[in-house]
């Protein structure tokens, strides 16, 4: 499986053979070490550049014991919130001269454990974890060499682990504000399974930010189902048979409010005129497609996973950093609550 | 930023000491490599087994020229396209123990250039590269060091490029045969952007079918704009305003054929019984959550990343391929044609 000699890249020899010196002068040059006439060191240098001779990072890394690599070990299947947390997370990498493994766990523990193997044996410098949901997941007893890992949108039990999250409380308690501040008076909230910590979490935002309005908490108007635009077509269909129907709704994500708007449409409620629906995720293919567009909730995934990159760097220089910690989400206003937003 | 020493991994000279053998001796042991006795080579695999030893990639690569790694460069921001494509690819490099080191060049030549200099010092063994759009892109005049290079639902001018893509123009055609197939007379097309390879592709393929058919071509049945729900809504608009509207509809994408869906509700048209639709893509976010459930084409994207990787390690063994490779798309039949799928 060696490639053909003709396509080789040029050697540290080969730039010593054309500079006319010694390999170990080579070296010094072309690392900037030991003492040298600036002549050689230009010689060298020029040769370098003439053969097109890049340094090894192989080489270095082996010398150096980094290897100025990366390994993401996802359990999204690479899906739509990976994504941009991948984004982020690669463009503070890049930056920094690290490039990044991508693996594909599937939540599978044992192709989560060859692939930390795999990137053991790359020497990779630490390890970012990232799930399909941010919830708590079983300790792993995940052996990582010692190395610095990071867990984004994924909760770790390990003792001194590093996760970072959006703040999905805080993301629901500013959707509700925003519609209390619009003057609406009975909001509901329509969300997800309970069983996610994130479900859990925006609940209690919600609930919190009725409480600092004085406005009372109405049970009948809180239902959890599947994260899906059919449940949110039969949650509006429910709510839609109380005495006193909402005059706004909090949705748990985008693809629920989508449901709740179709529904609303096909009763020919006005919105936001009679009720407003606000969405979270701020997936823009779901929120600008709605009718009207969906003022929604962004959980700045792009922005964790920057800010994952970012420490994950401070880890391998050295630091020890440990917790959760939990970064802001925005409002974004559209048309299902603000008529000219 | 080296590593704190108690953090190191063993090393073979840990081994060899562990062992009571020379250093040469704990590799000819670990490599299978030389003579040795075999009480020898069995005492050196226990101590490198107890001492969680693993062998170095980095200094296996340096010796044999490999790397075991291979960068994929996407233009897509790692987008929806990108992410079966990866899934697949990295699927299948995993299991030839290959690590997929992950890059966005985001459309821009200077980070792609710089990526692929990061890349190439990190010794990999090959490039995939993958885009936004399936669309010949200029030349890059890429210098890739003479390695193997793929392209992936992306388009190189490069002489000797290898390009793996979807058969949009079967695809299309596949939707169109469907519908004649149920017998519909007049099919309409409503697709995306005439300066998108596939558009023409697709938009080539329904009218090979409606040929083959013996089924005139109606060119007030054919409509491009943006590939959005609200162009959907629109084009329906216009498809009602003729004096004889369609009986279905092939759209570009699933977002073009959910905005049909919504106009011909709107209308109050019954779906499939007065006009079919069938989507492109397959999302399946878009075609499940669509009323009715929406038939789309499939491009098997996933298959596609398997199938670059399984191209990839056959060039990176010294297989010589080029040209270009159209895998077939597969039709996904659901009750936006078929009253009961």
């Amino acid at each position: 499986m060696s490639r053909p000699t003709a396509l080789s890249p040029p050697t540290l020899r080969d730039v010593a053979r054309h500079a006319g010196v010694s390999l170990g002068t080579a070296s010094k040059a072309l690392n900037r070490s030991g003492t040298l006439r600036q002549e050689t060191r230009d010689r060298v240098r020029a040769s370098a550049t003439a053969l097109g001779f890049r340094p090894n990072d192989l080489a270095q890394a082996l010398h150096r014991g980094q290897s100025f690599t990366v390994g993401l070990i996802s359990n999204d299947s690479f899906g739509r919130f990976t994504m941009p947390i991948m984004e982020g997370l690669e463009s503070v990498l890049h930056e920094a001269g690290i490039a990044l493994f991508m693996c594909n766990a599937t939540d599978d523990p044992a192709r989560e454990r060859k692939h930390i193997d795999q990137l053991l044996g790359k020497r990779v410098d630490g390890f970012v974890f990232t799930g399909r949901r941010a919830d708590r997941r079983p300790a792993p007893g995940l052996d990582l060499g010692g190395l610095p890992a990071i867990h984004v949108f994924s909760r770790s039990d390990l003792p001194g682990a590093l996760c970072l999250l959006p703040d999905d409380e805080g993301g629901a308690a500013l959707a509700t504000r925003h519609l209390l501040s619009l003057g609406r008076r009975r909001i509901a909230h329509v969300s997800g399974p309970e069983d996610f910590e994130a479900v859990r979490l925006r609940r209690l935002g919600y609930e919190a930010a009725l409480a600092a309005a004085g406005r009372p908490l109405d049970p009948a108007l809180v239902h959890h189902g599947p994260w899906t635009e059919a449940w949110g077509r039969e949650a509006l269909a429910r709510l839609f048979l109380l005495p006193h129907p909402p005059d706004a709704i909090v949705a748990g994500n985008d693809q629920i409010a989508r449901g709740l708007l179709d529904g609303l449409r096909g009763r020919g409620v006005a919105v936001p005129g009679e009720v407003a629906v606000t969405g979270f995720d701020n997936w823009t293919v779901m929120t600008e497609a709605a009718s009207p567009p969906l003022t929604s909730i962004d959980m700045n995934l792009r922005a964790l996973g920057e800010q994952a990159g970012r420490l994950l760097i401070r880890m391998i220089g050295g630091e020890s950093l440990s917790g959760t910690i939990r970064l802001p989400c925005t409002l974004v206003p559209r048309a299902s609550t603000i008529p000219n937003p």
